[in-house]
């Protein structure tokens, strides 16, 4: 097994607002300047829409409590919308999930071998199939039904679960209901969704039949953050698998679970590792 | 270089129809009962939609000339739809191609190394640009411009050239001009288009600018049968790229046609060596 | 979910042998006269070897009893080395592992979620690390240590083991010893390995160290029939990772890792559908 | 077609040497101090080497004749190796190729549609058969023979055309000759090869056959800086194809041709766009 040494305590910053000459050299001024050590910095220019974007990493001098507080007011001086974090604090993060486990359990077992840098504070399903597992890696779960005309109180329950966990982001690991805009304004907290998607797409039920009897050649999955729009937020990650016409429907099911599960393990590492930058709506991913 | 030996002439059929027992064995009794050497059989059930479907190459003993008319009959007796093709005789193909001459010159190039087995029979551009590289390869050139408001016109002058040169294909290497239902069916030839392809889909013009301002991980290319409806034809092959926030669209639009390229011959490929079977909206690719 | 229906039990033939003119036609005339309904019929010659191989499976008239001896006669006949399966009998099958879990993980879950149609018989490890997760998924769990100087006497615990476990495939899901000729021979059935692989290749120590230190931009995972020459074996399947220099030594193990583990899965799976045929020192895959 | 704006002058600074705080700070705020606009900045560090890395782009505010010499001094100040270069100036290439043509044909074409910033400015072979094509895409085309007992000769002729026609790079686009240490060292300037690659490697002639016979799923081809000792260059790029047993050795040349055309175009570019940063045994490509 891999040995890693205990990194130092760094700040990770994620900045982004309209460009000016200067910025990179300001930022990493400021911080050389009060002794840290940047680690890496990695910046961006949206030509078309004029905006600077950079991700930047380092080892404060005089700590964390020092630094950050300061850090905030210089980039609210160059006019940058920031989002700063630590690595001291771990984020806490809830899965929902219906009865398909493979996404669930995949979180789970990567969060289990120390590859999610996160607390994985509690689990929320509208079914009770994945207690047993959630439990084996000790991780609270709530059963909350949800029926059809009873909607509006369900997520009023699961948003009372999300708030008492003091929850940084919601991971919908195949939770196959549509959140509703209050849902989603009401968690406080990015939300970040996994689905199937075809060349071409495919509109209503059972999009796997659909692609099949289209004889596509491949499918893929994109993961996402949820917006009330549905399956049109801003992508953090996409792949496909390719198929062909010895794959049945469930040949398709299942590769389509493989893509799930490995593109919404990469954009839960990348938005854990503050690597996503969202900015209208697209996201850049610094990796 | 490659060696290789001139292989025994062959006859490739392409089957399909309704399933009943049997139809494996009966073809290839068929075959072996007359003497025949079968080089390579490959079927397929859709199940969903009963239809058996089979390739089969074999070297005939008393020649092609006995063989390919029997064959029919039995066939046509078995209820199938028959493709029957010998590699003796090589299929005529014919390039429509605009001004971006990315797929055209590839397509030649592959043909100079030996790659397509196929003639090609002429190209037919509505701007001059590729003349040039046409002549360099030894094909003839025809320059038809297209007016919009006599598209029809210039779509019988297409026609006419294609008939004189009996073409037995048409490829749509990167030919910007819709082709008209009326064409498709004038034609009289199946006809293999290239477009782009993103997830999402992006109506409308400019899709690489589309897919740029909504920050998409991957862009595509699909490879299909032309048809009447825009870009909804059997689909032959498709393959993506993974792009991120370094690439503007000037780099999209070439890894667009990096794409094109291989995904157009590919596609061409696969047909000049009868391997791909059309049945219903799809196609099954004995690969 | 995906609903299934219940699949009539057929029997599955991996064939090969001498080529001889007839080979399709005689199998697929011996399975049709005996009222048998051919599902799939894929062969493939090995011109520079002079070799047919064949995969059948077909739905039996008179049932597996009657049909598989028969077979087997037939197949002797031809001159053919056959493997008959039937879909009546999972297969058992062993996991070996040491203390790192995620292909034994992954297997089991997969397992878990019916993507494996075997049953998983018994885990056997040199380390107590993974006894917990067997446990969950009702795995009976074997600690065996293993001692350098004892090795021998390891091996024979664990031979006892997969015996009384009366055991058709063994898988290594990253078992970090390296197994005995002896114990090769004695465990009478395929054994199943997955390494990592890179270009060029690394001898020694810490691979991911050297591919590092090396820049390499790709990551790769070999799963192979485990031989008595070590990664020697009959390859079944291999898959890569794009890296780059951003990606630490670390990251280049976690994407190792998963690609072990969707190579390893895509590896029993085929080997569980009788889809591998091994000769001499390679396979075919009929996918 | 997509249009472009003329874009200014800009400098592209290539920087490497023992990391230091504040190397980030410092390189970019004596850009910005100069009144320049940074484009583009990525660094890197190599932990383990303890190395800064970084690829820094920018329109100087005086002109490119000032801050060329002043930042070589500045970089020189740093204790840091500077590759500086502006996009003033297009790199003169030279194409080396034998019998085979389509790494050839293909970086021609690339060129002639605007894809490689750079001049050809000759192309070299042992052989006749390229002389055609060079020609068409206004190429001086030389035939140097080599023959086995005057090698040195031959490379003494090559190296005169190289220095003749002022060359910054060679791009040796399937060139079968293996180059001596002496050319290696006497051209002056980089050399980027391609060959093909194999899991595992395969010693000796006739790889293609070697990988066929072995039952490999994957073929790959590398593109790297030449040196004295044959494949073993730091590496620019690598990518691989699925391969199956439907395959034939034919088929597998035939991939490798389209591996070795598009990771030799991406490591010409990536090289052209100096995005390639050469330190120890490998690269870091700031792509």
């Amino acid at each position: 097994m891999e040995k890693e040494e205990k990194p130092a305590l760094r700040l990770i910053a994620l900045l982004h607002g309209p460009d000016q000459p200067g910025l990179v050299a300001r930022t990493a001024s400021w911080i050389y300047e009060r002794g840290g050590n940047i680690l890496h910095a990695d910046q961006h220019r949206d030509d078309e829409a004029g905006v600077f974007l950079q991700r930047i990493e380092w080892v404060p001098a005089d700590g964390i409590e020092a630094d950050a507080p300061a850090f905030r007011r210089f980039a609210e001086g160059l006019g940058m919308t920031l989002k700063l974090a630590s690595t001291e604090s771990r984020p806490r993060i809830a899965l929902m999930a219906s009865r398909t486990g493979h996404c669930f359990t995949d979180l789970l077992a990567r969060w289990h071998m120390g590859e999610l840098p996160c607390e994985i504070a509690c689990a929320l399903s509208n079914h009770r199939d994945l207690s047993s597992i959630s439990g084996y890696y000790g991780v609270p779960f709530h059963h909350v039904p949800v029926q059809r005309e009873k909607k509006a109180a369900a997520e009023a329950e699961q948003l009372a679960i999300l708030r008492r966990n003091d929850v940084d982001l919601v991971v919908m690991a195949r939770y196959m209901q549509v959140l509703s805009a209050e849902f989603l304004e009401g968690c406080g907290c990015p939300v970040i969704n996994i689905h199937h998607s075809f060349l071409p797409a495919f509109a209503g039920a059972r999009p796997y039949h659909q692609a099949h009897a289209r004889g596509v050649k491949l499918i893929g999955a994109t993961a996402h953050y949820a917006t009330a729009v549905l399956d049109d937020g801003p992508i953090i990650q996409q792949d496909v698998s390719a198929v062909n016409h010895r794959h049945s429907v469930r040949d398709l099911v299942r590769k389509g679970r493989d893509l799930e599960k490995s593109v919404l393990a990469q954009a839960v590492r990348w938005h854990l590792d503050h690597r996503v930058l969202v900015y209208g709506r697209k996201t850049v991913v610094f990796d």
